[in-house]
């Protein structure tokens, strides 16, 4: 009785509760996780580390876990997918970050191109992939360090980038806020910010958008 | 020729340069706005006080200012409009920063739909307009202090909230800090954060998703 | 004698002294235990750790440890509780600080009602359970993330709420920043904030106020 | 229609709407205060300054201005009072912090007593002045620079302090944060925290606070 | 006797001091001015505002000023200038810092080349000055908002680049510690940074690296 | 009877109560200013503006204005002084708090030497000014921007070094707290820190350890 | 031949170098250790963690270690011990910081009286305690959480007050930040500060006074 | 696929990429390293720990690992050394970020002379190593604690000094922050920053830096 899931959200927002794993203990995650087993709602599980996994991984064998992504998907079902979104990083040590937003945007339905490592200290790696990303209803940019990386893009191309700071980086980084500060402060119009490291805030607000512009949103 | 304008811009990305006026020379200003002019590009200048506007006024009669909005649009012209966006605030002293996303939206082809002053402190004037906000393809929702008014919007809506953080407030608002990092760390999904005061940022990109939506966008 | 205990306290502000654990060498920690436990005060000990627990529970049988809520209670004795103290959270994660504030209300002789997870993401869930906390006489509103629980409790109701900011959360959260600036800032009226995470606080200042409420407090 | 007055608080928090002057246009202020004053509702705005006061005076004669407080009251009318609240300070340069306290204390029906300038560096002063200051239902306890007064009281009273931090000081002070800090940090309990220099958020939750204690809350 | 000038300076590090303005009594300023007039010293003194030197102008006629610079220049002469800096900056809005840095440099003795207004929201224009900035043997790049700028450059070019960070920009850029942070954190190697807004910083340490790179420096 | 001035103070710790003066209504100043002139007791009120010491010079000629150092002595008398203190700077524009301490400290009775402009960009005139501040019983050592100052001098020196960091510089000195954090972490022992700016505070401390070391405190 | 002793300290500043121990290679510190040892000098290492000493603890029994203090005494010799310096703590949790300060003094040759628990939220046990701490030289007062002990005390005492603040706390503590704002704005006069958990350094800055009023500093 | 190495680096800049190792998953490590063995590129990849070595070291014999520099050369080949470099400390405890420095520009063909320990608060220590450090092309001079190190020497060379704080320290030190603003603050002239511990971006530069002074540089 201590959880109260939210099942109108899918018929009011048009997707399922999204449970954050985070500072839960494993006796309320567990019983929240079989609650929506139980009730077929196919859902995700955010920031779930390796070790929490290995915890409830018995709990039912319909839960699908991705240990780059930290991500476990609950009565995984296949979808069609539509649309397409780039998910862009400026090195590989945001891959990781990457991987949440893209696996949150395929298990929604979403079509997804991944072009990693193309970051501002060697923007050659940029123009020779710009085909893939200019061809995007949507672009998610993640960037660790000073973060340039979705300031460059948005100058290039005419659909909305959803920019995502990641901890990477050390000193001066302190922990993504350098990365963030300049996002948010970019010089190109088109960005908008979501928190640092948080790539299913950014693959979910993509989603919204790519399937809007593929005419799989409300349109009004 | 120490201003680079970039023509090629409203080609590549759909719009053309936006100028930003604050710390520009009153010379350097009017040299690049008549340059602009004589090339009859329609374009605005943003954060562009009274005072500014007074200085250089007299060099052209091809320019609206709106005040309150604090824009300067240059070779304006008529649009037809498409789609809708809501433009909503917390409090009335958030109007300004509204405004300047609303002048954009509208100034780039878009209708907007203003719902003000129905912060959470009072969340039944939110619940009471909810149908006009409901029936936007993206929403645009302003708000200082504590800036908690988008998380409710997103958990009750379908379509991307684009979160705008105000410096109105004292104290340990810190200009704006506090609502930025309430908007950043939102625990419902679907929303993504510009620079505090940011209503042009906001606009741009809330203009974007809207076309696209509205299948004025470049759909794939 | 490196300990000075204030056994005046509890005459002089009708509460003995709480200690707190962190920080405190074992010695010295059962030291000051013993002492309490011999003078025959009840007593709590806040923010002690399991293992901090199993470090010092041999010394006696006069003490109950809820690991939930961190806290130790030595010569815990049965009280009659008065009034109603509503403790509501945000998420399920806030749990643990909520059960701070609980604990210490119940054992200070306080009735409350726990009213979970029904934060701003799904407002309903709030308004659903709104009886319930109208109908106390002071309400501990705990959330982290965003922290925008209390400013929408402040404007329903009509009593005072005491906002505990919790940790949960990443990136830009900073531990706890977020909720706490928050909650300083909020647009509501009848809020006042403790400190990250301190559900203690907050259950002391609770129990201060729904006693006086309840004509149990020193009415002047 | 910009605003949305909240006609139905008063109803429903036992309190009409307070209205925050800053950062409103002139324009919209008198609007909205000339639809209070005709609907007969007596109400505060706060935070006004001399200048805004000059601007706007003319309007009416059902409001009365307190420059130190920077207060106005609409409709002021005369109520009886009950209780009674202490609001202290550390300083002379604290005061109009805490005459905006306990203007707004006493505009709500709560009697005052003032006790200024007893701060930490003399500490001798509160004692010579503890009689008045323990015989309260609420203590609001203003202080800038290091902000120790609210913990002094804390430790003496046995009735709920609410510490508003002030930005009294300079350099290190960083404009109350110190103050802030302080006060949320508190090894004494009993004490909650409101923003910095904000009087009015704690002249609102003491006269909460009070009348309850005085039986004129709705006791449960 | 206040002011302790150091004479040896040009002997030992092989520049003359250079006078701070701000924060300086006009009368100290004054006498400053005047010794090092009368000794024949070539100095600059840095940060003068436009309203300082009209109060200072009168002592002789052997100063020049450069208001966009706020630079003075103390017994000018000609001298013969050697090897090449470019000073580049993201936008208009920079050019202020970036000719502090020119001016320092040209004092100095050095070929400057000026590319002003190439930022990464609009990448082309860099490409297209590119053999300008390549062809120096320090770049010192100037930018504000995110501060960019920077990070491309240095991908693109074998010589040491010097970051000005400038506080060009609002609300999340805090005066300059965005385009700092980014500065700091780059991901391209061979940058390294000076205080935001130290034009004359980096015009100094770009100087010492020109000189020595074209053979006018201390060859060892 | 809004002030409560500690006259027991001189006998309790040695020195009259001193006056901050900003943040003071001007009336309630005069109040205060004329309490003590009647009562005779020599004292200080500092930071006092030209334009406060202009609005209250009239009411009585027993004050001398000190307008470098911002300090206002009431009933000044000649008195006897004692030791030696070293006020020393890093530049110029540290003159005024270091004139600040110097006062305090004649005012209570000290010799002073003052040192200024000696800091480490031109280290040899710390060197030549070595005697002077060697041959002293307690240093004051005044810095902003890096303030490394007294580190430097306290790897030299035998006695208590008050470490004073000031305001002076821009950009990431962040209004002093560059040069705050450096005195804090210096890695040479026999430093303790002031707030920014607060060469009162330091002139104070410097006094009583100056009258211990001369026989003029109470020695046990 | 990494590491250059400074052998002339003693000489030039009457006390040896004193040793951090953080951060340095097991190896870098047993050859420093030795060669001291060697050279038969009296000194201390500081902030040696119970696992360090345990690796180095066998290259000499010329070594004692106090584990609650962390310091390592080297050469350890019986000294006379001068004058007198209290040393106050707030809570139980502070005492490890007081005693790096207490072990320092008695090192150094200074009589130490320990007053421990006295913190303002039971102010009275601190009035209990005045006897022993206005009876000394100087006084170090160590505290945490909100750090307000130095400002009471310095309002009772006529000696010069050393305040450290120790990162005892938690939340909006942030690590020591809390309790070392208050000390550096204290509104009462006499207090300079040192580093978060700097006992050593408070302990160092008290010897020298002390010994100064006690006749044993060099009086000039 | 996922990592886009910069093979053209060398040509365009003169210097291979270089490998950031931390936050890469340790196979996409293991494939980038093996790439570039094979391509027979010799490059260094940064801050990688001894943990992590151990767990790619078995993949090839062509690498050479620096246990206190943290740094992993692939491909070593003797080169010639030119020029000369001076890598300064302040503390012994600054030395393994010192030899990431050192370690860099050894390897990129740069003479290094080593001076340790030679910090401000035995300045002495400075002065009879100045010979050495003078006679360099560019100095690298890393700092932690309060990082006033660069100041001093900028103050006395007449060439490039980069500055490189270290997080060593605690306390108000916040892992770097202190020394970072004071070298960034630093009042003498010649002095630019890197990253908190960036002892590679430092070595970089100054490898440009001497090289171009050597006439091995692009000489223009
Ligand atoms: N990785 C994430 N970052 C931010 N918010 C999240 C994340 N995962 C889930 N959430 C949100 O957290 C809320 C669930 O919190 P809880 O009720 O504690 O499980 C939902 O509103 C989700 O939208
Ligand atoms: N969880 C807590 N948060 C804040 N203060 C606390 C907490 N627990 C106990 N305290 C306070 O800490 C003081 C006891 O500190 P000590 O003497 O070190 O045990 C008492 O004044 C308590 O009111
Ligand atoms: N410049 C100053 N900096 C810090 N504290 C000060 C200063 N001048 C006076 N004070 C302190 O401020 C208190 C007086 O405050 P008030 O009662 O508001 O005048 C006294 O305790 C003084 O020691
Ligand atoms: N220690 C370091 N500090 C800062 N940047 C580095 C460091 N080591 C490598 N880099 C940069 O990080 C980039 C490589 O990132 P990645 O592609 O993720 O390996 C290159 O541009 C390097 O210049
Ligand atoms: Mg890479
Ligand atoms: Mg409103
Ligand atoms: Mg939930
Ligand atoms: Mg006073
Ligand atoms: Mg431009
Ligand atoms: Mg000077
Ligand atoms: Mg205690
Ligand atoms: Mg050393």
């Amino acid at each position: 009785d201590f959880a109260k899931l939210d099942y109108h959200r899918a018929l009011r927002v048009g997707y399922p509760e999204v449970i954050f794993t985070e500072g839960k203990d494993i006796e309320h995650l567990k019983h929240i996780l079989l609650d929506m087993i139980k009730r077929e709602i196919t859902a995700i599980a955010t920031r779930m580390s390796k070790d929490t996994y290995e915890k409830i991984k018995h709990i039912s064998d319909k839960m699908i876990y991705n240990e780059l992504a930290r991500i476990l998907v609950i009565n995984p079902k296949e979808n069609e997918k539509v649309g397409k979104v780039a998910v862009v990083t400026g090195g590989t040590a945001d891959i990781p970050v990457a991987e949440e937003a893209a696996v949150t945007l395929e298990t929604f339905g979403n079509n997804v191109v991944r072009v990693y490592d193309v970051g501002v200290a060697g923007i050659h790696r940029l123009f020779l992939n710009l085909d893939k990303i200019k061809n995007a209803n949507c672009i998610v940019a993640v960037a660790g360090m000073e973060g340039a990386l979705p300031s460059v893009i948005a100058g290039l191309v005419d659909v909305p980038v959803i920019a995502v700071p990641t901890s990477i980086g050390y000193g001066a980084n302190f922990k993504g806020l350098s990365a963030l500060l300049t996002m948010l402060n970019s010089c190109a119009a088109g960005i908008s910010v979501v928190n640092i490291d948080n790539g299913f805030g950014a693959g979910y607000i993509a989603s919204l958008i790519n399937k809007g512009f593929s005419g799989n949103g409300v349109i009004k």
